[in-house]
């Protein structure tokens, strides 16, 4: 792509009501474009990141049996009081009348639809276990919307939900998604450990979540930094200053963000619901079912918060929006066509690339790459005749043949 | 895919309230499920169709140098009232308060927003022009949502927006956006014409729509079956029975489904919020914008509108759920072990298979087959060594060995 086509533009500075590092450095990047506060447009960098987390979710979701479906946005209030949830979200669901005076909710979450969707779908133990899935915008009015893409009023979901014969089914399948999850946050390049918490408004029983250590975090967690026992501090039995029960260590109390939940739903739903299927002995039982979540919003918005300097953000390696940055530094006829060459060879051998042909200095061009923080920055300049390359992170700089500067990035990549 | 293993079922009747025959096959076929009137919930089926239906208008757009975006459903009153239409649109709009009291719209369509983030990110005739599009769920609130998912509450929608320095400029690209939609609609499988159209509520100036000549169509066009040319019944100035202009052919009055439509939007919205960029001649001028939008959701229910027979859905080529149904109809064990061989062998040549490995009747495989309607239906059965090849649409039938089928298959793919 030449970033001289590109829509979205980097700017020094924004409105000082952006209090949340992730959405200053997101809109001074040209990623996103606030709406009304947790609500973000998405410019054509940020939707490109976005795509790259969705399909690491979708990849690893579909490997644990996932079947992907798409639910609706508006809920009727019939489904919600089935479960008696329509009085108890009310505070955060957007809940309003349509022109025919009929109740509807923006979904915050699909417990009620899913649910409902399986009743009318299966019959017995034979159509047992399910899993389905989808990535999907919800909404919740939250009361602080400060944290940028942390904490939005309208973000990108995954939800996934199960649905088993017996509790030892549940549990099987509930250890498949906790390793799902693990593997997803590695792979987007997110230092993530699980740990117990309460249900909230989602469940009456157990759940995990994937916490990862930020300041920018709102939850606390009681963590021992050895052995990596931890307890979400809502539910904590041990506090900072205690020993660890595990090895010893004397614990402490981190701020986290909450990348990912997994629920142990048990029979709670379906019983509400009367979501039930005939097992082998012929008797009607309540479906057992667990749910799991990752806003995919709130992981952009966690990466920025944990990969970030003074020049900008730094992007991981499966989540940076382009591969390498081209940053060209010439007036020279002769070496303009050199750097389309090296622009064209890259995009042939199935690089990704930003080229910055923009005709402006070459302190704004670096100043910008910095900014919008792809991992390479690849400068062609008149003054020397191999090329540099500099890992975005570190600001080492190689400098390099065409030959060599292709072999590096494609090995970092994989491709 | 094996069959056994999708989530949906297929169903030999569907609740009375459900008029319309896309609703009725897609529902009973297992591709979507009703939510309320007017919203659907996609399972595995039917997201299938509706991302392929997205892919085909993704490389199309982007082949006219759209860049893709996305802009939130909640909107504010503020916003819309720059235009006026916050009350204009009001009939159809989703309309309410927030816990704090500020007024929020479900967006219905974006050009308000657009023209916001395009006023944020340009400034002079060298950002211009600009192509900017989303695949984003829209609300509608239609008073009858009787026609499936011809007209939804909730619908998807790629609405593209170009930005230009002069009419001229909006001319040449409102022509080749007119040509992409030619092409979309050639690859959804619809016979699709364009029509002059008035601008409704999104335009004062001109527009036009195109349209599929079908009874499940809610609009009326004016057309000489001889030359093609048409005219919408609401601005038409011939009317059935008088002689074409063109070449004195009677006209004709036929039900059409609306499938897409673009505008001129010329200076309206940059006008009325303030768009504008400094022109070579250092003048401040209004930006000249066009829109251009294809109902997804619409386009799956014109598809089987179009193409459906007493069995079921016929789906087109590129719009197919899976490649080719594999109906598996013996309880030998060679053969069992012979159909999963073929089954594996057409998926590692890049077929994309529906394998009906299901403990159920032949009669009922075949119901179920034609009902779902993938292009190709193979039958393996213990009666013949060869392959039954069944061609959904004409029911014609050929008797094939193993590697002419998959040859056959794949040559109808260009796989």
């Amino acid at each position: 792509m030449r970033q001289s086509k590109l829509f979205g533009k980097t700017r020094k500075d924004i409105s000082q009501d952006e209090k949340s590092i992730n959405a200053d450095l997101l809109t001074r990047a040209g990623f996103v474009e606030k709406q009304m506060a947790g609500v973000y447009n998405y410019l054509p960098l940020g939707l490109k990141v976005f795509r790259k987390i969705e399909n690491i979710i979708r990849e690893e979701i579909n490997a644990i049996g996932g079947q992907e479906i798409l639910m609706p946005v508006l809920q009727t209030k019939e489904l919600w009081e089935q479960t008696g949830r329509w009085t108890e979200m009310e505070p955060i669901m957007y809940q309003f009348k349509d022109h025919h005076g009929s109740e509807i909710g923006l979904g915050t979450t699909h417990e009620e639809v899913v649910t409902d969707i399986v009743k009318k779908n299966i019959a017995s133990y034979k159509d047992l276990p399910i899993y389905l899935y989808q990535i999907q915008t919800k909404f919740r009015d939250e009361k602080r919307a400060k944290s940028g893409l942390l904490r939005g009023r309208e973000f990108g979901m995954k939800d996934l939900y199960s649905f088993h014969t017996s509790e030892a089914d549940l549990d099987v399948y509930y250890k498949k998604a906790h390793n799902a999850y693990i593997k997803i946050f590695q792979r987007l390049g997110l230092e993530s450990f699980s740990v117990e918490a309460s249900g909230g408004t989602i469940s009456k029983k157990f759940s995990h979540e994937f916490m990862v250590i930020n300041k920018a975090g709102e939850d606390l967690t009681v963590l021992c930094s050895k052995c990596l026992w931890a307890q979400n501090k809502e539910i904590a039995t041990l506090q900072a200053g205690d020993k660890c029960p595990k090895c010893d260590q004397k614990l402490k109390e981190e701020k986290t963000v909450e990348a990912g939940n997994i629920f142990n739903l048990g029979t709670e739903y379906s019983n509400k619901m009367g979501l039930k299927f005939t097992d082998q002995d012929g008797k009607q039982k309540n479906v057992v079912m667990g749910c799991y979540g990752i806003g995919l919003s709130r992981a952009m918005g966690t990466i920025v918060e944990a990969n970030y300097d003074e020049g900008g953000i730094i992007w991981t390696k499966n989540t940076t929006p382009y591969q390498v940055h081209l940053l060209s530094f010439t007036k020279n006829d002769k070496k303009q066509k050199e750097i389309v060459g090296l622009y064209e060879q890259m995009k042939t051998e199935g690089l990704d690339v930003l080229f910055d042909d923009r005709d402006i200095s070459f302190s704004k061009k670096l100043i910008d790459a910095d900014l919008i923080g792809i991992c390479w920055q690849l400068i062609v300049s008149d003054k020397q005749d191999k090329y540099e390359l500099i890992d975005r992170k570190s600001h080492k700089s190689q400098l390099l043949d065409r030959e060599t500067v292709i072999k590096t990035i494609k090995k970092f990549y994989n491709v």
